[in-house]
This record gives structure tokens, C-alpha cells and sequence, in this order.
């Protein structure tokens, strides 16, 4: 849907994703158990996603990006930015959207290979509201991006602040990241391989009830994210929160250091994507005997395959399908297969100490997962996708079996997904 | 709005409709009562719908619904499902969509005779998430569907739930339902007749604070309805729920089976609609002397008649206006006059004990109602509608006249409704 | 973008305002204070506006306007009505929309010729949901309306009460609006000048925790309003709220009485811009002493100035651009500059009494501000807009300085947006 006036168009665009969460043997919520993610483990139909999209561009130069959600049950922005594209090298892109880091995360939500995102995700910054400034050079085999954001935590965006949108520190984030395709305008093998690196630095300080270090700051939350698995969704991990009784929380008190390196090669019909994490941050909790205070290093990586069984080529974004699936030719649309492995690590520093003084307690949270994914897309045309997911994450710690401190265990999710997209 | 490119479709729609709303000699408000929603009554003036609507179709195969609603201070998404139609008699719609239930319930919301549902709607689920099989056959005489959902409580959407569209509960919902027009094709009087039966079916499990039966199940809440007038909207009965105190609420706990005879019949200007509803529910409260179980049977049904006197045929949908009320040429559009009576009947069994152990206190909760309708509607266009409505609800039951159990002062609310649909 | 079938037409529109807000020297957030206003002065960047408009007209002569707001984390109906123009002078507007009043806040929120509006506003009714009988006559030289809302409190719209667009009193607001344009079509030098008066009535009740004085009326909410800067947005006035100790808060208790006079001029590139309120209120408020009562007398005012230096036309909505900004041709686009002072005065008998007794407690609320502000507006072109203002506002009271009452330090706001309209 298109409709031009001169040098200016609107278009009309919308996303919905139903999914169907199975989680096999029930393993998420184990009998026996007190941990309280273990209510979640129901098997349940999701609206997953539901997006109206207003997308344009203005006099040639002025692209904006209007993107609503209104799945899951709440309703949220997802994109709501301007993008000047004064020159190639030379654009300005304001408001909320998803910062320049993780090559997981960028890719688009619709033409993700997998139904949920690897555990790397727990790490990466989602959408956040800022300013980037970005282009591309060398015949647009090189892109960069400089970004001034408000800042959030690992894995989540600006709305899952307590007040959704609303910066709830001073200090921001500062988001760099290059990312190059040196070989794009090549016939050789190594015509599909992108690579980069990216980095986010930020000084911030959260609360652990009321201990909040510099009175400049409003933080009433802890700004620490808590972490889960992939296809499951499920919580396995949190950073000790306040008591009722006598502790306090562990919060963020310093420096966030994040970086990044990634790559994707695409060759016909295969594709292998990869990327590494690391977040160094640093907390402290005041506990009974005094603050203590260390900084954190948790990282995480995973890699991907995947085949175009019928013979698409495979790509950063979804194959343009050449047969669409239709039951009077006999045509079939597009198949792929795909796999994937993912880990996540917690840092040891984490879980020193006792339950008053650790800054997570690794009866209740994991301190390392690891996942094992495969599935099937079937793009039955442009607009339809179908997707089946069988993931298998295994764990250490973040479980308790009589009192005693044990691996939470395996969970198993078979999920599935249609997906409209027009 | 259509904008087509080849097979595919997408119409940009709107919906909005804003009521007046006035409580006759503030009955809803009776003076010397200390029940809690006398303060509902106050007259006012509603915003009840706000909705855009995505809708399209894709490949001449696949529908979509995409309705969110901004209406009443909230935003919910209404439908957003996608519609397979392989063939007339195999077709897959997934996502959030009307559980194909009740005949009021699955008449479009703009289509209705009434500015508000009868009474019947209280017993009827509303919007769920899950996906449906269904077709007609026969000539498409006969209408089926078969559904799968994650199960809603009586007159609520999942959106209703405290976590609005996550389901709360393991268990599922089976609903059936089957639906002739067979004489449809021919030119007698019965052309216009159309009946049919629907059912669902569930064993699930609620809360009465904390009593949480089945570990494996997440439920914090009753899973238990609450039920209100049709036209002023004013609850008028809710189950027991927790006290500060001692004892703990009423939960469901057990199968949930409803059924539903119905039928319409339209012949020229005039219009008959009816339908039966019954719901048996276990439920059970513990108190101090122990657990009560029992299986509660509430039950309603309305008839509705209208006739519309400007000579446009009657129909399921609003009339096909003949002439556009125009003040220069005198036009006046369709007028339709309209009445209904309706019932609704709680169980006896759910007053049986004392406040301490009964599921529901009949000193503010009815265990009947009985309302009267009449109305009339004023089709301006194919875009406009204005109605205005008048409705009597008495009651048994559900009110305090010093401290003794008394009936429920008669309701009598005079409303109306100015309606845009695009 | 326009789709016309014969004499109705839609309109998808849409609006995106990005803030970014610097509070120079962190005033807003002075060092020792133990204000809980102070730690709103952070830095941040906003997402202040996404809203998708649709706007249309059906049988040439009902218009309709349906606006959604996801700005700010939040989702609000801005507007949503249908306006039937029968007539020039015989139109009804029902629906939510703005409560014809502030000459200010009628304007567009596109249009303002600053980033956030002046003191005034703080006085004046944002959206309600209502009815309005409006028009123009004497070839549309005179326009009025005449309003039935359910009212709404000082600076605020039906969507910030507890529950978002429910009204929560009973007795409704009556608003009238006359303003004049004279001399539209004349060429002598009043040609742009516009001039009128606007009041409305309410005679209402709130609750200052539990003294519900009227039982008919639900008010569970004070109903009185708070107050706050205008480019910083910093609360700095309320009235006292119920504390958890002894005494209750203060309330609306009768009548609410607001007028304004209020004009504009416009002559070839300049502007000129005033507006005056008043709203008198009556309070109560009990202590452990018995009960106060009280009118109290607020005013606020305002002057604005604007000077378009490239000389397009002034107006109350944006200027056309003559020649739109572009690099190539070296066209600047439109560049203005504005200056505004405005004033907002409490009454003094808010803050007789102790703490105890007092409506209002002047170390923390102000009982007057005066606020300087200047900036440039640079229209691009017809879609976008970038605006840099500084305001300066200070105050008297409102802060604590070793346990004394002293004036709250003066606000001073850098702040810029980024604008795009289509």
C-alpha cells in the first residue's frame, strides 16, 4: 500500500504473530518445586505480536517509522523515529528505536530465523530513545553508527522502566558500532560475509531500596536486568532484590561496559550467523556488615545455521519466496532448516558469599545455560510465515532440592508460530 | 478504503461510538444503601469504542482482523487474527477472535439492536485466544466451529484476566458449535430462519487466595464471574473473595460446561432473535469448618424483537439504508423500533450458608434479574447510526435494608448512542 | 493522503514529537534539598507525541477525528469524535475532544509557537468527553460554542483521572466560548486581529481521603489540581494530600468558576498573543479542628511574541513555507523567532493556616511563578519542524531552606524538538 504525493509516500504496513508455547513433560515446572518461575510453565496460545506500522518517507530525505505493539497484552512503542538521510555518510535518525549493538537484535523482528532469539539476547540492549547518527562509506561496504541514548538494561527497552519511556537516571549511554560487507559487490564465495563490532559505555547508578548513592539521580529501580531462556521465555535468573526483612538489593553503581563481536556469511542457500557478548558491570549491595562492591563480567555467544531447502537464497532477511505456496500447482513455497547453539554465563563473583550477601542467590538463579535449538520455517509467500522450534536449554544451579542448592532442570519448549506480515 | 495489488487487499476501517448514559431518578444510587456500586451510578457521558480496523485479504486465501480499541480509558486489542480459507469447509483462523459461542456475542458489535447486550451476555465468553476449524457446507446452510482456546470466564475477554491476554491456567478450552440457515435459498417464509446449538468445555482451576489446588497450575485469581445489568452496566453480583480476615474466597475447581440453544428469524421488516444459555461450573471455598464443593448451575436467555418501520429488510447485520436522510430532500434514513426481555438466574445453591461459608452473600449479590427493553434506532446512513434505549431491570435479592437481606432497588437506566462506522 | 468515494473521504495522518530537555546548572534539582520534585531534573531525551491520526468526512458533512497517543509510554485517546456540520452556524461536536476554553490550548499541538505551553495552561481544561453545539455567523467573523462536558480539572484531560476517561463525579461542567475576527475581510492592519471570552461552570465535589461530603457521588479523587513549569515541566504546586498520620487532604467542595479573555494579532510576519484565566474554586478541607472552607482565587496569564524573519505570513497555525529547506538550491526553509512571558499566581488564602490546616504548604508549593522564555522555530518544510527554546521561571515559596520556608531557586530549561507532521 503506497501512495505518493511527488517526492513523499506513506506506507501502510502491519505484523501479527500468533504462537503456540508447548513445553514438553512440563519440564519448566517441575514437581516438588518452590521456585516461583516454575508457575509459568503453562502451555498457552500467544498474540505475540500485533503492529500496525506507519512508514514514509518526506521530501526524498526524511524517512520516519511508527510502530505500535499492541501483543502480549499490553501496549508499548516500538519504533517511533525520524531519520534525516541528509547524505550516505551522513543521517541522523532521532527517537525511539532499537540501539546500533547487537547483530541478533538489529535484524529485523519478522525475519528472525528462529521463533525467539538465543540467550545472547540477555544481554543486548533493545529499543531505546536517543539519537544516532550513522551512514555507510566505501561504496556502502562499510556502516557505522554513533549513538546518544537515555540507556537501558541488558535485554530490554526504554518501556519496561517502571514508567515506560521515561528515563529514570541521568547518565546516558554512549553506542558505537562499524559493521562491514567488504566483499558485497564480489561474485566470490565471500560475497555474503558481514562482520563488526560494537561497544555501549555507560556510568549509572541504580537502587537497592532507598540506597541510592547519588542524590542527583532518581533511580528507584535497581537498573540490573534479570535474564531467561530463549524459546521458553521462562525467568531463571535475578539479581537479589530488597527483602521485606532486613537486606538490601543489589543495584548497578558504576560503569557498564558492553561489546561485541559479529559476523554473518551467506552462500546460496546456507547461512551461518554468530555473535559474542560481554558485559562488564558494576554493582554493589549493602548488606548488615557493610557495601560491598565488585564489577561483573557476564558474556554470552551463540551460532546459527541455516538451509533453504528450496533453493532460495539465504539472507540477512527473509528469502523472497519463488514458488508461494498454492494447492492448485502444487507449488510449495519455501522451506528451511535451521540450528543453533547458545550459552550464557553469569559471572562467579555473582553467587560469592551467603544469601544476605551475594549478589544473586544461586539457589533460585542460574549461574551458566546452555541451549540447543533446531526448526523449520515453511514462507509459504511474501506474507505468511509458519514456524516449528524445538529448543533444549540445560542448566547450572538456580535450583533447590531439599534445601540444597542444584541444577534447575532442563526445560524443553516445542513452539510454534504463524506470522503475517504485509 | 481498498487499495489492491493482484490478489491482495487491505481496507483501512474505523469504529466509534460515544453513549449518554442516565440513571432515571438515580435508582442505581438508592439512597441509606452502603452497597458498593450505587457509586457506579452516576449519569455520564462514554467514549465506548475508539477503533480502527486493519482488515485484508492476501493471496485471495488468507483474511486478517487487526482491532485494537481505545475506548473507556483503555487500550485492548479486540481482534487480530489471521483466517486461512482453504476451502469453504476447511478454513484456520488463529489469534485473538470472538470463542464462536454466543448469537448475541458473535453479532458485530456495530450490528447490534441494543446499545448493550442483554443479560444473557454475562454467561457468554467473549474474546479468547486460540484458533478455530470451521467452514460451512451444504450450500453453506450449515455452519461449524470447532475451537481450541486458552479459555475465558464467563462475559470477560482475555483481555479481563490480570494479566491481560496471558492465560492464567493450564487447562483449555474445547468449544463446538453448529449453525443452519436451510432454507436460505428459498423465497418463502422461511427463508429467513436460522438456528443452531454452541457449547464449550473446560476443567480448570481458580484461587481463593492462595488455596491454589493444583501445584502445577499458576492461579491467582477465582477464575469465577462477576455479573452486571444490560443497559446501565452496574455489577450486581460477585462470588465471595477473600476478607482481610479469616475466611477464603470462592474458586472454580472443576469442569466448566456451557451450552447454548439460539436462533434468529427475519421475514421482511421484521426481525426475532433468542437464545438460551446454561453454565455449570464446579466451584468450591474453604472455610473454617472445611472445603465445600459443589457444582453450580446459573442459567439466561432472552428474546428480542424489531421492526423497521421505513421498510428495509431486517438482518443479523444493520440495514441497508434506502434512503440517506437528507434534510433537503427530505430523506429520513431507516428507523427501527426495538424490544427485548431478558433473564438471568443464579444458582440457589450459591447462597446456601452463612456469609462465612456461602460462595456468594445474597445481601449484595441477586440471585435473579429480569429486564425489560425497548428502543428505537435511527440509521442515518450507511455510516451513522443514532439510537436511544430504555431498560427496567428488577431484581431478587442483593441488597440491605437494615441488615436484613432485601431486594435490589429496579434499575432504570435511558441511554443513548451516537455510532460512526467507516 | 485522501481516498475519496464520492463525497466522503479519510485522511491517515500522523504526528512525532522527539524532546531532548537540559536543565542548565541541574537547577531544577538543587543540592541539599530534600524536595521530591527535584529529582524529575534529569536530563532526557522524550518520545513527547506518536500519534497516528485518522481524520475524515462522510457525506459531506460529518467529520470525525480519531487520534491515539502512544507518546511517553503512555496510551491515550487525545481525540475521538464526530462532528455533524449541519449547518455554518448549527454544528455538534460529541465525542472527546479539547474543552472549548484556553486560546492557547486550542491551538494545535503542532502549531504552538513554543515546545511546551506557558503557565497558563496549568489553568485551563485539556480534552473532556462531551458535547458541543458550536458555529460561526456574521460570515464567520463571530464564532461560539456552547459545551456540555463531564468535566474536567484545571490543565488536566478526562484521561488523567484514576480511572482514564470515567468520569468520577456526578455533576458535569458547562463551558461557552465567543470569539470574534472582525476584520477578516478587511486589508487594513486589523485584518489579523482576534479577540474573545470563554468561561465554564461546575459545581462539584472531591474526596479528601473518605470525606465524601455528597453520598450520591463517587469521587474517590481530590479533584484539584497540581501545577507545574512550563518547558521544564517540574511539579511545583499541590494541595495538601492526606497523610498517613492525622489529618485529610484538601478537596474541591462547590463551585469552579473559570473565565478568560483572550486575543491574537497577526500582521504580515509578526504575532501578538495574549490570554488571561481565572478559576475560582471552592475548597474544604478537615482537620482535627473542624472543617475549612474557603474560595480561592487563582490566576495566570500570558504575552508572546513572534517574528517570522523570512518572511512568511504569521498565523495561529504554522506558517507556509516559502521555500522549503534544501542543500542544493541553498533554500533555508522558514526561521522564527519567538520571546513569551507568563505568569501564574496562587491565592493567598492556600496557604493560611499551619500545615495542619493550610490548603496548600508553602515549602513545597509555590504560591507564584514568572517565567521568561525565547526561542527559534526552524521550519524545514511543510512536514518538519526543529525548535530550540530557553526558559527561565522563577518562584516564590515553594521550597525549604533549614526547615524555613524560602523561595523554590529558579528553573532554567534548554530544551529542543524535533517535529514531524504528515
Amino acid at each position: 500500500l503506497k501512495s505518493a504525493d511527488g517526492s513523499s509516500e506513506l506506507r501502510l504496513r502491519g505484523q501479527i504473530q500468533v504462537d503456540g508455547r508447548y513445553f514438553v513433560n512440563g519440564d519448566g515446572s517441575a514437581s516438588g518445586s518452590t521456585n516461583a518461575t516454575a508457575a509459568q510453565a503453562a502451555d498457552t496460545v500467544l498474540l505475540k505480536q500485533f503492529r500496525p506500522i506507519f512508514q514514509g518517507k518526506l521530501w526524498d530525505k526524511y524517512e520516519f517509522l511508527l510502530t505500535p505493539d499492541f501483543g502480549g497484552g499490553k501496549t508499548i512503542v516500538q519504533d517511533a523515529y525520524i531519520d534525516a538521510k541528509f547524505n550516505p555518510w551522513f543521517q541522523v535518525k532521532a527517537g525511539k528505536q532499537k540501539s546500533p549493538f547487537g547483530l541478533e537484535r538489529l535484524q529485523g523482528d519478522a525475519d528472525g530465523k528462529f521463533i525467539e532469539r538465543s540467550l545472547v539476547n540477555n544481554l543486548v540492549p533493545n529499543r531505546d530513545i536517543g539519537v544516532q547518527l550513522h551512514g555507510a562509506f566505501a561504496d556502502n561496504k562499510v556502516e557505522y553508527a554513533l549513538g546518544y541514548f537515555n540507556g537501558v538494561i541488558d535485554g530490554n527497552s526504554s518501556d519496561n522502566y517502571t514508567n515506560a519511556d521515561t528515563d529514570n537516571n541521568r547518565d546516558k549511554d554512549y553506542v558505537a558500532r562499524i559493521f562491514a560487507t567488504p566483499f558485497k559487490n564480489d561474485t566470490g564465495f565471500l560475497q555474503g560475509l558481514g562482520f563488526g563490532l560494537a561497544a555501549t559505555y555507560s556510568n549509572l547508578a541504580g537502587s537497592g531500596t532507598g540506597v541510592n548513592t547519588t542524590t542527583a539521580q532518581s533511580a528507584t529501580e535497581s537498573n540490573l536486568p534479570s535474564f531467561r531462556s530463549g524459546l521458553g521465555q521462562l525467568s531463571n535468573f535475578k539479581y537479589t532484590t530488597a527483602s521485606a526483612g532486613a537486606t538490601n538489593g543489589t543495584y548497578a553503581d558504576g560503569q557498564r561496559l558492553r561489546w561485541s563481536p559479529q559476523f554473518y556469511y551467506y552462500n546460496g542457500p546456507f547461512g551461518l550467523f554468530g555473535e559474542y557478548v560481554q558485559v562488564e558491570q558494576d554493582v554493589s549491595r549493602v548488606g548488615n556488615t557493610g557495601k560491598r562492591h565488585d564489577k561483573l563480567k557476564n558474556d554470552a555467544w551463540q551460532i546459527a545455521a541455516s538451509w533453504i531447502i528450496t533453493g532460495e537464497d539465504a539472507g540477512y532477511v527473509n528469502p523472497t519466496v519463488l514458488h508461494p505456496f498454492n494447492v492448485d500447482t502444487g507449488d510449495l513455497g519455501a522451506w528451511e532448516l535451521v540450528a543453533r547453539y547458545s550459552e550464557l554465563n553469569i559471572d562467579d563473583k555473582t553467587f560469592a558469599g551467603t544469601t544476605a550477601t551475594s549478589y544473586a542467590d544461586p539457589k533460585s538463579s542460574i549461574s551458566k545455560a546452555s541451549a540447543w535449538a533446531t526448526g523449520v520455517n515453511w514462507y509459504l509467500n511474501r506474507n505468511l510465515k509458519l514456524a516449528l522450534d524445538y529448543e533444549q536449554t540445560s542448566f547450572n544451579d538456580g535450583w533447590t532440592t531439599g534445601a540444597v542448592k542444584s541444577d534447575r532442570p532442563t526445560e524443553r519448549v516445542l513452539s510454534t508460530r504463524l506470522q503475517l506480515g504485509f
